[in-house]
């Protein structure tokens, strides 16, 4: 009944497995190995165009070094306020853009609506050089709230962000989530959820979906990439042994593994949260789409879950709706049905 | 009829004069000089304390400098949404702090309500080390609305603020026009606005109100300037002639001009408030407490006022509550009874 | 006897003069005024083209502005080991530039020379993305030992660092000085020592020379001050009441005025630096070709004229060559020969 | 015949057996796992002491990030003209730093020498706050030339540098094969190589020698770590799944691997250079104490290498002494006698 976070799963075996297959022999260091330009082709097929696509270690540095090269040091990035890059990177963005501003922006659900940056933007008219210049916007593709953008939600956000010059990423750090919950409900494919909608820059992240650690910054436009290599080296985010990134995305795409993990993610949230939304006193804040279910529960369900060991944490953002009641529960592909009944069954006092 | 800026009016003649009258001679750069030891006993004068005083050129590097002592390069900052830090400055504060985050606030009239404040570090509950710990309060005074905070508010504020371990600080860009209003007020001292109250550091504006260019950084507890000297240094805000600062700021505080000066402001913009506020259709959307008028006119009166050559700007911030409509015109030292009352005059159809 | 810095003089009268007359009236802030229009003409006029200028307060902003409109932040600016940039600015180019990182390069009488710059470039091999790349080359003119560079010297230099992609930059703290004597050895002009000799990017002096703080940073390529402004802005570096900086700039050019100034500290030194050397014991030790005197004295003959008052500071620089025993002299547009005379006397023993 | 980088090499079969066993079930993210404690223990036992130890991904992040513990950003960090904190990290220290300053010193064989120190820093005299204030030395161990300082003379530039109120970094990137020389020529363990010797902060590297991508910041003094863990966060440098970091450093110090591993790759180097420096013709330029080899050849061995697929690359650094000629070879723990002895065999034209 390990709910914390996705990150408290390790890796899927394909992935493990990979990584021991490409410890063989000495290989170029710093992306001169085969591997690398075999993940790099890998992404370029997942989204149907060829991208400029770079390993991290982190999502942190990976939406830091890609907010770098779309924003000067004294431009302005607007974020949802429940965004990771606001809530959860200890000014991590601001350190690797060299100061660039985050603009919060409040929206139900995680989610970013066009009336609302909309309405943001306005509050900060362009008068140079007084006002920071608008830069970029980031939005997050599934949510921190655990929702997902369709298609056109992107593309009017992005065309928003285009009438005011910015450039858009987006933090897919849960990106195969996404792509599962975007799949089944409007068959929308990698490309149609990022570059065709719109976005310039994504932060893919493969750590919390059955990677070690494993993350990429994919530009589908190269130019914008132009002093990318600097940048990640100078951040530290250059890993010489680039061949053990490399393998573990090889992996992770391979038959379609990334999605088959996200899927059973995914349907373990699908089952928790309909299983807590059908228990008296208990509320569910926020569609599960994802891997992420945001409940509450009455304080003696709650003791009772945490007597028998179910772990899981409090969630509070700016706007928390809940006033402090909210608990977020994450599956990761390694959920099994059993521990999420069992949690129902102690929930539910059965 | 000019009501853009304070900072279109020159200098008043006393401070001119004392500028005359330090350039003789040769004498020590870099603040060794007697004018800057004087200057600094003025503010400890003033302040009816030992302070640590710092003279720099503008009032953007005295908020930036003095925040980046009070706040980690990963540190927040919690400001008013309309804050000059957050809105004027270019992203200065970050560049100053290394990165530092800003999360604004909303509240009515350009104040920070205690409870708003409350809600908002609610919003960002402390998870060292993902999420950027606060630093330091920042609340102007008065405020970018024309507002002043009586000191049992301040006090409220840096009570919460101290709650959280942040430091406190205050951006004085019109800290002579607060002066002079909550005098008549609620009989206030520089003391009982500022430490008295809880503020840390100060940025002292000396020229919006009659000054050429004269802006400190007061610390009331020297112990927080450790560095400040480096950090003014490195800005390039170590002005070399030290003594042209100085001269400006021992006339300032000589016979009480500076409040004889906001006294000016203040009551030119009292005159135009009411009167504006007097004439059909036109409205005032926050107290005219010191020298700033934040006003909405038909479409008819504006386009007249503007024929007739009167100058002032539209004001929009985060919040808007006048969808666009607001202008802001400010009244200065020289600001003359007659301009004001020609205005007037124009508005009403007179 | 003051001899320790240009920058204890006061302001040249005609400057001063310049001031009190810009002290008229209400004109809008932040450049738009009409001094600050016939100031950037009057540097067109000087350069002999069309330039982009901006104002700054000092000149450790003036370059750290400047370099960081030439370097991205993990680029390398080439520099002499002794250069202002280097040693007294506490690390401000790092900081403006975001961490460009400073290579020093010994040099002769504070000049680079071609041979040691290509000697210390080809120490740096490059080596994408893990060097830090070249990104500009930054000289002294005249430099900070009292030298000048011919209109070759700077070409040869130049000449290197396109090679190297680098762009070129020239801190001008003492710009007059050189032109002056520039002027007088080999006639070349303004343009001669700067853009037409390859300099892209010049931060202009008027501090040290008569203004009381006036500094300009004159890009000749004004797309290269493409952001400039947001930069300026953003360091605290605009000016609210610009017309003041504007008007000492008019003052400073007005027939010459800056030449005339400069010719009197240039004269005042040359007496100086002629009679130290004729005294048994004192040593002179870079050619005087500006208002800068290198010297050093018997122990008895310092004590002297420590105790007569005269005023000198010791100067010791990476790779000093007279293991401390250095004094730097300074004579300003103030300097009268009366003074030099008496320090000649009293250093003499006469 | 792959003598380019120890990077070239993958991980130990321990190291990667390691990581499958970490591979189990669910664990709490962030370092709250019992690898990474264990991982902390087996620390604190190599320097026999109680350490504060933190993971990264990378040596350039190890670096900057305990640089920027030691000194501010407007400070100076001496370090030997060849280092990599200074060649190979792209400005990586100025930019984890906020912008601290370099200060490069030449030294023969990539080492430090008292004196030199000493030489360099009296370039520097204090004159705040105009000179950056000397913050830390960094010494590498081993260093970039393949030599180790001795405890005695890590002792007498510890001194020096307390001397001027400077911390102490030392970069162990190949800290493992310098302990092993170290062991057998002064029977120094790594206490004596550090904390004994006053270093203050190690940055461990694992990744060179037989790990896939571990390095660690080791501090002696956990009150200098006092704000790491954010900077860390911040920089996208903190790991979710903290236990497949420390799982290999369990698995490098578990019955002393590191140091075999180490051994394997000294002698190689040894037997690598013992050979070139006995055929006609070609040079080692600095002895060979720990992996690396710099040697130069004439042209037509270094053809005959080449086309047999030996790989190694030029290197060239400030001061060359070799005028681009000299070329380093290094070894791993995986390198063989046969590919040295066949290196050999074809250099020597048998």
């Amino acid at each position: 009944m390990k709910f914390a976070s996705d990150n408290w799963a390790g890796a899927a075996p394909e992935v493990m497995q990979a990584l021991v297959a490409a410890n063989e022999g000495a290989e170029p260091a710093y992306g001169g190995d085969p591997w690398t330009r075999r993940a790099a082709d890998a992404f370029n097929d997942v989204f149907e165009r060829e991208c400029a696509v770079y390993f991290v270690g982190t999502g942190g540095a990976a939406n830091g070094l890609a907010l770098s090269c779309l924003a000067p040091p004294y431009g302005s990035v607007v974020c949802h306020e429940a965004a990771h890059v606001q809530m959860d990177e200890c000014a991590g963005p601001e350190f690797f853009t060299g100061g660039a501003k985050l603009i919060p922006v409040p929206g139900a659900h995680g989610k970013l609506a066009p009336g609302d940056v909309e309405t943001a933007l306005a509050g900060y008219p362009s008068r140079p050089p007084h006002g920071s210049p608008f830069a970029a916007l980031t939005i997050t593709q599934g949510t921190e709230y655990g929702t997902v953008y369709a298609p056109a939600e992107i593309a009017a956000l992005t065309e928003i962000a285009r009438a005011h010059a910015m450039k858009i990423h987006m933090d897919g750090a849960r990106f195969a989530n996404a792509v599962v919950a975007a799949r089944s409900t409007n068959g929308a494919a990698p490309a149609d959820l990022t570059w065709r909608a719109g976005v310039d820059v994504l932060s893919f992240g493969g750590t919390k979906n059955g990677c070690l650690a494993a993350e990429a910054v994919v530009f589908f436009d190269p130019a914008m990439a132009r002093d990318f290599e600097f940048r990640r080296k100078r951040a530290g985010q250059l890993f010489s042994k680039s061949r053990f990134l490399a393998a573990q995305f090889i992996a992770y795409f391979d038959e379609s593994l990334w999605l088959r993990l996200a899927a059973r993610a995914n349907a373990a949230a699908a089952r928790l949260s309909e299983g807590i939304g059908a228990i008296e006193g208990c509320r569910i804040w926020a569609p599960t789409e994802i891997n992420e279910v945001f409940a509450s529960f009455p304080a003696s369900v709650e003791a009772r879950l945490k007597e028998a060991g179910a772990e899981f944490y409090p969630w509070v953002t700016p706007g928390d709706p809940a006033d402090g009641a909210m608990r977020r529960l994450i599956c990761s592909w390694a959920t099994d049905d059993a521990s999420v009944d069992r949690f129902l069954d102690i929930a539910s006092g059965a």
